[in-house]
């Protein structure tokens, strides 16, 4: 008999597919457990799936007394309480770099997307606007790439595989990170320098309270009315109202944005501005990408039930 | 007295200004010379600045006798009948190399949108369906980048750098070309070859007559369902109406295009679909590669006046 499994977030039924050939899913669709199942069936529940950014606090992990293993689905897992884990005896494991290339392939996406006023542009041509030759403030030549200052602030796996495609733009790339890495890129000593360094800003760091509005008013400023910031990291580790101010007063350029303070809310005074990128974060969200994260979360799962410590555990979890 | 220049084709005043610090402008904005102008006026021209996709024909010539110099703004120079020049003792120049970072980087940026479908996300966002959980069949999964074939027909400066960007993506990178070239890239030995291994077909070829129509329907169903199209070249290297086609039976995934058949014209069977994304020709658009195409037209013209071979003749004019 398969092992049960409960599926705390919402998530979309393909993607627990595989997974669900390989246990038994409760699934209780981003509802609180106890809401959806029996005291009696929550009893016997070992392991759940979850994903990262979802609040799992300590009151559900005691609606569920025999956990003992909460697998993030992804690379994230800033909404599980690592501390309540610990104390009761419950291992977390994630998806580390299963979704490296497909985040910063879109990231990629976005700076370039911003940058070059590709939905502007594509409006331009829908409209009829380029056929009726009627002029377009943001269709006026911007700065290219060749020689451009790209900062990325965090060098874990993103940061890398992000850092490593913009270079092959002929770009100057500078990151900032808690250390330095071996990378062939400028190493900025503090986020406000690396803001006032460069004109793209790409966030690629781990969110936590230490990160928690991070790139704040002031780091916008120095960013300066040239420079965009591209987030696909939390929406957490951007101050949104700094950035909606920031936009409002053109103090910076623009945005490219797949995630957001308040998912799946993007608020109308954000949506509002053409020069702005928005995705539903989908960042990791290729079928090569998902595919990968599955077996992250089939690998940890099944070390757990054969009693293995999880392949793919939270480090200080 | 500074020398006179005719302006052939209709250019935003903005891209002229350093060239009319140092030449007599006179501009035709797109209409046939001897209609803006008197025969007198004309009989003193020698030299005129054109974009090379402009039809540039031996009757317009033959309205400006003293002309000996073709000065095309771009890499271009598909428009001008380059046999008709020849005869006419009238040298032909543009600016090489100038623009292909910028419109390397706006190949890329089509193909990174139209694969990763960019435009239908940030509809959904904006639309409030996001935030509605709506179901939205464009946003599913998708194939991402690392592993994808990745077919650039054509290999001059411009294919050569759209190939060493998107190789950082961690894709394959082949191409077709009429010779081989001395790059780190799959050669594949035609244009059908080429179409029939990638997945997504770069279209990265000078236009001429004979790339006309090269990528006709039977290309386009060697790309197959999963493959996309994006085009930077010309409108006319692409058989529009059997791309629409295509799109249409969806025998191919989608398109990313900056050209188009029939300029400033993007017909309403191509701005219908969800999975093209279309700009108004915007490729070498950036402030740097104005400038620099902007050198090569100054550059041409000072030899030319001085009596000296242009700089940047075209080759075989």
């Amino acid at each position: 008999m398969p092992f049960e499994v409960l599926i705390y977030s919402r998530f979309p039924k393909a993607m627990m597919a595989r997974i669900g050939q390989r246990f038994d899913l409760m699934d209780a669709a981003g509802k609180p457990p106890a809401e959806v199942f029996t005291a009696e069936q929550l009893s016997g529940v070992r392991a759940m799936i979850t994903a990262g950014g979802t609040p799992l606090r300590a009151e559900v992990m005691d609606t569920l007394p025999a956990l003992r293993a909460i697998v993030c689905y992804g690379t994230g897992y800033d909404g599980v309480d690592l501390d309540a884990a610990a104390k009761r005896g419950i291992a977390v494991g994630h998806s580390p770099a299963a979704n490296a290339a497909a985040v910063a392939d879109l990231a990629v996406t976005l700076m370039l997307a911003a940058t070059r006023h590709l939905l502007p542009a594509d409006e331009y041509v829908r409209s009829g606007n380029w056929a009726a030759a009627k002029p377009s403030p943001l269709l006026r030549p911007q700065p290219g790439n060749p020689g451009r200052r790209v900062g990325v602030y965090g060098m874990g796996e993103i940061g890398r595989k992000i850092a490593s495609r913009v270079a092959a733009f002929e770009t100057e790339v500078g990151y900032f990170s808690r250390s330095r890495h071996d990378v062939p890129y400028q190493y900025l000593p503090s986020l406000e320098a690396l803001a006032e360094w460069c004109s793209v800003l790409m966030i690629a760091v781990r969110a936590g309270a230490d990160t928690h509005h991070a790139v704040n008013a002031g780091i916008l400023r120095k960013l300066g009315k040239d420079g965009y910031v591209v987030n696909i990291s939390r929406g957490s580790v951007i101050d949104q109202a700094a950035l909606v101010t920031a936009l409002t007063e053109s103090t910076i350029a623009g945005a490219g944005l797949d995630v957001f303070e308040n998912e799946p809310h993007a608020p109308d005074t954000l949506t509002a501005f053409p020069n702005v990128v928005l995705t539903p974060h989908i960042g990791g969200h290729t079928t090569e990408s998902h595919t990968a994260m599955q077996d992250c979360v089939i690998a940890n799962l099944e070390a757990f039930f054969a009693g293995k410590p999880l392949p793919y555990e939270v480090r200080g979890a």
